[in-house]
């Protein structure tokens, strides 16, 4: 993520993933008074109910989405006649995200105690048995790391050419697919150590129908056009083959079986919600020229970093102007492609 | 406190502070083998012993304070024959801290899980009864603000053309202890809520001997020069009387016996350790002109941030470079102060 506040940061310009927020506040409002026994998880304990949002990234989404689920609690406890607990909230994201940012942009008003937790989620991040609600949204699609058999120039799996699996050798999506399928096992077995029994797991990422070929989404076109651009610089002398050969986006889309599997095979969860959802947010994809622009504008505050890292801050705004200008062109096609149910929602309770 | 670990900043410049470490480490090793019932205190949670750095700073010096205490309460633990717990240690400082040198300097190795707590500490940061031991090192000297008298023209206690209650009226110095007394009977009031029973909190500060006048010490020759050179300043047009008569400096050093009586009314703690120390650390003032420029070398790196918010960026260089100057001609004068017992160390166990 783009850190700080400025016009390419990610604070700035989250509008589209605000908007999830409403649209999973009704179904977490749900999940919290039919599922979670808040009276009883609180008093077990010491009067404090834990939520963790992880890859909370720099706000302000991360605050309405806490604030949402606060207020979903205080409704349940209410109804139990409870009274009110302190909350403790963990703002999770990697040792590189703008923490500063994060804590100075902090609701004067919230009503919560606010810790950040710096670390990996496909690792322990949180102590054992020490949260009642888990929230990750739009973050574990990201995989840990971009799949090594995709940069490895001896492999099947070698994407040369491409920046992603979409329209990629069987191998390449498979690689990915492996990635994501170890990455989430390890996702799995670290929040099972840290929810309480009873607690639950909410997650929104990118989705995709089970045997649907991904180059039928909007996403597809993104990325080959991303490809495209970065072989047209390569042939202007302005990046190297091996660079634009070596670049992969590590983001996986995942459909509601492969993660059922994941689930039952890590045997620590009951699955309350698996479902693909239309999303009216953050992946609601464009459909005419204005969005398109305004897409680019998000993705370039989301993935702008990997582009920086890669190929060097300076070729970051060309790099994207010539990937909006290439979308304009194409947003009849953008507009034609699947962009229904690609957001999967899933909700899990600790047994 | 500087952020970043630039040439100015407080990761670079904190040497002296570490020293305190070492110091402490023993009286810390002996307070939590024979005050601090750890198997109990772990056993009746869930098996994660919680500790906290109130003033941590950007690191590394709260890194080695943290490390030293885990491995005094792994050797306690060890002595009952306990089982290892998991150890959460809460980093905390104000929200302007520069929390992301933190994240990304902590130790790779670390034996604990980290997270940062942003918020001034004379409030509540921690949920209550959640910590095991709180450490807070040269830290609680610091004023939550300048007192308000001390900026009002048509109080006796206006403290104009000067930075300190050094060498101040009477009114001053009592603005300052009032000033004092309040903060800290907010800071023990919110960790009487935050520690659990039978925890520790234990705190290194600028203290000063009971009748002593504050113009015996090192610091005052500092402060009546920080004064001299702003005057000098003002008098070149560089800044305004304004200006100069509106900087203080919100650091007070507490008796033992006052902070006693403030322990005793807040009414939550045991005293089991009250003195003043002789500082081979932080708190060492210089004996030699070398010593004298590296001291002022971590003076702009803790102090820096309030010349920069009162005066302005450009000014700080010019405001140091002359400080040293004339610090350097004073160093006998500063050898032949008080430098003996100005660091007070309390050690309070909640009841």
């Amino acid at each position: 993520m783009s850190g700080g506040d400025g016009p390419n940061s990610y604070s700035k310009n989250s509008h589209l993933q605000r908007k999830t927020t409403s649209l999973l506040k009704e179904k977490i409002d749900k999940l919290v008074l039919e599922k979670l026994n808040a009276k009883t998880l609180i008093s077990s304990d010491s009067n404090t109910f834990r939520i963790a949002d992880l890859g909370c990234a720099t706000g302000p989404n991360t605050f309405f989405l806490v604030d949402n689920i606060i207020k979903s609690i205080e409704t349940s406890l209410r109804k139990s006649n409870s009274s009110k607990p302190e909350f403790l909230v963990f703002f999770n994201d990697l040792p590189q995200n703008d923490f500063n940012t994060l804590f100075t942009s902090l609701p004067q008003d919230r009503s919560y105690l606010a810790v950040g937790v710096p670390g990996s989620f496909y690792g322990r991040v949180l102590p054992q048995s020490s949260v009642h609600i888990v929230v990750t949204m739009g973050a574990t699609h990201w995989l840990s790391s971009v799949p090594k058999e995709v940069l490895d120039k001896s492999s099947k799996a070698w994407n040369k050419g491409k920046v992603h699996y979409s329209n990629a050798a069987d191998e390449v999506v498979k690689a990915y697919r492996d990635q994501f399928g170890r990455d989430m096992e390890k996702f799995l077995e670290a929040r099972a150590t840290e929810i309480v029994s009873g607690g639950l797991l909410v997650v929104g990422m990118c989705g995709i129908p089970k045997g649907m070929p991904f180059s039928n989404l909007a996403d597809s076109i993104m990325y080959t056009s991303m490809a495209d651009v970065l072989t047209q610089m390569h042939s202007e002398g302005l990046i190297s083959e091996e660079q634009v050969d070596t670049f992969n986006i590590p983001i996986y889309s995942a459909t509601p079986e492969e993660v059922t599997v994941l689930v039952v095979k890590n045997g620590c969860f009951t699955v309350e919600s698996m479902e693909l959802m239309d999303p009216t947010a953050w992946l609601k994809r464009p459909t005419n020229v204005e969005d398109v622009r305004h897409w680019m504008v998000c993705i370039k505050a989301t993935m702008g970093s990997l582009f920086i890292n890669h190929f060097g801050e300076h070729l970051l705004d060309d790099v994207f102007d010539r990937l909006t200008a290439k979308l304009v062109g194409l947003t009849e096609k953008i507009e034609s492609s699947y962009r229904e149910k690609v957001m999967l929602f899933f909700a899990l309770q600790r047994k």
